[in-house]
């Protein structure tokens, strides 16, 4: 299991002849013997995760200088290979898939997601169109809906699979470049007088993705309008207002807000109905961003936070965090596909069926990316070997080992929580009750005082190698995350991780 | 091993039991017995691929039809998944992996690039940061200057795996729009009387994909330049002297120009150190498009269509393509790593550390997407499991078996070669003797007529199910395509193509 079992290093290298002056594929029967030999070293992996530290004990340079800086001219066998992803690639990872990796948002990848990706691997699909793969286009097409009708939302929400969030929201901004009605993708946005600047609304706390799509559109960060957030990290509605007001009044035009359900820091959720009102009087796209959160509205008690979700033109929600899928896996639901196949076809219209019929369905008339992998798979293996009560139950104990936690933090004196918790993420810092309380020009070196000491304690609580958490800023504070969504996570983790952050916190002050 | 084989499928659905009230993943050990049943189905798959039809006997909408609308609520075992997958994906795919796929430009997935993968989905790694896969983001430095030195070009280069050549060739042209000197990342393209219109040059047989990134980059399609090529499909480096000239006269900008070695439909090969003196004089940016072309330069003695490229300020080269790699990874190489960062990167210079020593790669810096896959272990495995002699010597197998080809279809009368065969594709049409030669008035009935004949020619040959050819257009002629690159390609498999061509061709005729 470790890189220290000579046994299995011997067993690995067994795997596998020489192949010094042949052509084609490894033969099949030699795959399948090495194949063999990388489920077990996988599932040997997941059976024992608990034995490595969630961060490895690494610094940057340490593996490249480790490996040959010359591509070798002759083979290496199967069993060679294996042995040294054993000895140098499960040490140096940063362990995503450890039950005790708290930190960001989870990417974990469920056992039939691994499956999938295993299967699509080996059969090879490019759904670019139907034709190059009718069964990876189909089967998108079915897991699209059945996730649109899991989470709740109605038939007039088609959409696709992406690799990212990030590309999923460029598509969907895409989208709304293209409606604001300059055929931006025939005539640029360069050198045009009758093109004004164009203005993308978010909160302060958005995550950057979208920043990044609009950077890469031609809108740039100047496009731009970080509205202000209220007490709970939810953007203000009347800030909203306020800004598209103020921008049209400047001959600015408004093409899209971007409302978050689940930010990145705190996990505040916008209100998407509110923001749906206004931006269906603007005439802006509306694009939800819910791409940590949305899996919760698998669950119809849970779906108060979506509340207008339903009204909006785009919606983005990843598989790859809180749905157990392998990276990659982006959910992009909108109802508005003309607008995206505007933004990103090359064919024309009079390329359709003259009988009128429906034509296949050709995902990258979609997309800025002509390739696509075949993700329907996992998805599809995932969604049926949990059900859809399978996930429900698995997301519902995450909210509750969050709540669980943020009780911890709340009963403690020298704790303070920083955020409400709408999921499963909750957001704190160490504030011992012996530093007493500020106040006037106090503040600001307590607060100084208070970011040091929590920076030093996430450093000693991730330097245990059992769990590791990510930190943030509110309102200027440094802030601890500790963000509950990794499919292997267990109550006994989440306490393991409080008596942790209490027992270092306790060392800070000796 | 086929669908309908009861006893593997009875043997599946033993694997994995229920899992009606559980938390947490899929047990390791079920995981294990049912990621060893998985990997008996993809070597049975690859063992046996020749006893499907490449293109399936399926209608648009059918494989729909027998999938639930609605999702499931209860769970069903890994065995039950398995056994769809055979009964419903595979006979239902594009079998892109079939030695008898010679369309498009092959895609297919080696021995070790599956072995890779499926590490990769059990591993679990983001290398968006360092921090957050180092091992992911060194084996990529790694990998990314083996691949540099194996194509033999100078360190300067420095480069990332992207998805797909779309996004390569996008990231560079971002990187091209930065250089432009007007801050497009921050300040965007719209409402700006600064800037100017600006221009792409390219042939008028370049890829789609530049289109398309500059649709998704705010250029739009008007930006783009599509010079007239010569007799051989080559770009024109006088048109393109004149176009900048004439661009420039009327106050335009031109920002970059994009040469292809290996073009799409014919894989001709544009004069790139021609166009890299153009560049240079001209101060714009050279893009290289060698997605399909690239990996010949693995090979010295066969460097000469790729002369000038060393002078690029990009260039892509798809592993995913001519490399056996599962689909997706794209090698996107540049000089120019800091323009790619002021186009993508969020994080300002102040960052850097104060001593001076090198940060660590972020490569998330250099993408329009923040998460991403890890597809270095994939490439580490497939460059030394073949080492480069092993991959050159495949690359020169195919060469030779499409000048086998080429040979053929010279040494028939009643068939016609359209294009010179730089790699290891033939572009031909059936022009039957009988038919005569035509002239004046009477060739575009000609031409018409050999259109319809090859149109229903490689209908028929698709239709046997042993081959898939796909078309293409070459000066407005309907042309057939033989792409060789598929990794299980062999000799026998090329001389059935020819073999069914020429029996279905006279067929047509009788």
């Amino acid at each position: 299991m470790t890189s220290a079992d000579p046994a299995t290093r011997a067993a690995l290298t067994d795997v596998g002849g020489s192949q010094t002056d042949g052509l084609g594929d490894m033969d099949p029967e030699e795959f399948r013997a090495a194949a063999h030999a990388a489920v077990d070293l996988m599932a040997d992996y997941l059976a024992g995760l608990e034995r490595f530290p969630v961060f490895p004990s690494v610094e940057p340079g340490s593996i490249r200088a480790r490996l040959p800086s010359e591509p070798p001219e002759e083979p290496a066998p199967a069993g060679v290979l294996l042995a040294d992803y054993q000895r140098l690639v499960e040490p140096n990872a940063t362990h995503w898939q450890h039950p005790g990796f708290l930190a960001y948002f989870a990417t974990t990848a469920s056992g039939p997601g691994i499956l999938g990706e295993m299967l699509t691997a080996a059969i090879g699909q490019n759904p670019m169109i139907w034709r190059t793969s009718p069964v990876g286009t189909e089967l998108e097409q079915v897991v699209v809906d059945w996730l649109r009708q899991g989470v709740g939302l109605p038939p007039v929400f088609d959409g696709l699979i992406t690799d990212t969030a990030s590309t999923s929201s460029l598509i969907a901004l895409a989208g709304a470049r293209e409606t604001a009605g300059f055929s931006v993708a025939g005539e640029g946005l360069a050198g045009r007088e009758d093109v004004p600047q164009l203005r993308v609304y978010l909160s302060s706390e958005a995550h950057s993705s979208i920043d990044k799509a609009c950077m890469t559109l031609g809108l740039g960060r100047s496009s731009l309008v970080h509205l202000p957030v209220d007490d709970d990290f939810a953007m203000r509605p009347d800030a909203l207002e306020r800004a598209i007001t103020e921008d049209r009044s400047e001959g600015r035009r408004p093409i899209a807000v971007v409302a978050t359900i689940g930010t990145t820091s705190s996990t505040s959720v916008d209100p998407v109905a509110a923001i749906a009102d206004i931006a269906g009087r603007e005439g802006v796209w509306l694009h939800v961003d819910a791409a940590y959160a949305g899996p919760v509205a698998l669950i119809p008690e849970r779906r108060a936070p979506f509340a207008g979700w339903e009204r909006a033109d785009s919606i983005v929600l990843n598989p790859h965090k809180w749905l157990f899928t392998p990276l990659d896996a982006s959910l992009l639901l909108t109802r508005r596909m003309e607008a995206l196949r505007d933004a990103f076809s090359l064919t024309r219209p009079y390329l359709q069926a003259p009988d009128g019929s429906e034509p296949p369905r050709d995902y990258s008339d979609f997309t800025p990316q002509l390739g696509r992998r075949f993700r329907a798979l996992k998805l599809w293996f995932l969604i049926r070997w949990f059900g859809l009560a399978g996930l429900r139950r698995r997301i519902e104990e995450h909210v509750r080992l969050a709540h669980e936690f943020a009780s911890w933090v709340d009963a403690d004196p020298d704790f303070e929580r920083l955020a409400p918790v709408p999921f499963s993420t909750v957001c704190f810092r160490y504030r011992p009750v012996r530093l007493g309380a500020a106040g006037g020009d106090g503040d600001r070196a307590m607060e100084a005082r208070l970011d040091d000491l929590n920076a030093r304690l996430i450093e000693a609580v991730n330097r245990t190698g059992d769990v590791f958490l990510s930190h943030t800023r509110l309102r200027g504070s440094y802030t601890l995350r500790v963000a509950i969504g990794n499919i292997r996570t267990e109550e006994r983790h989440v306490a393991r991780a409080w008596e942790i952050l209490r027992r270092e916190a306790a060392r800070l002050d000796a």
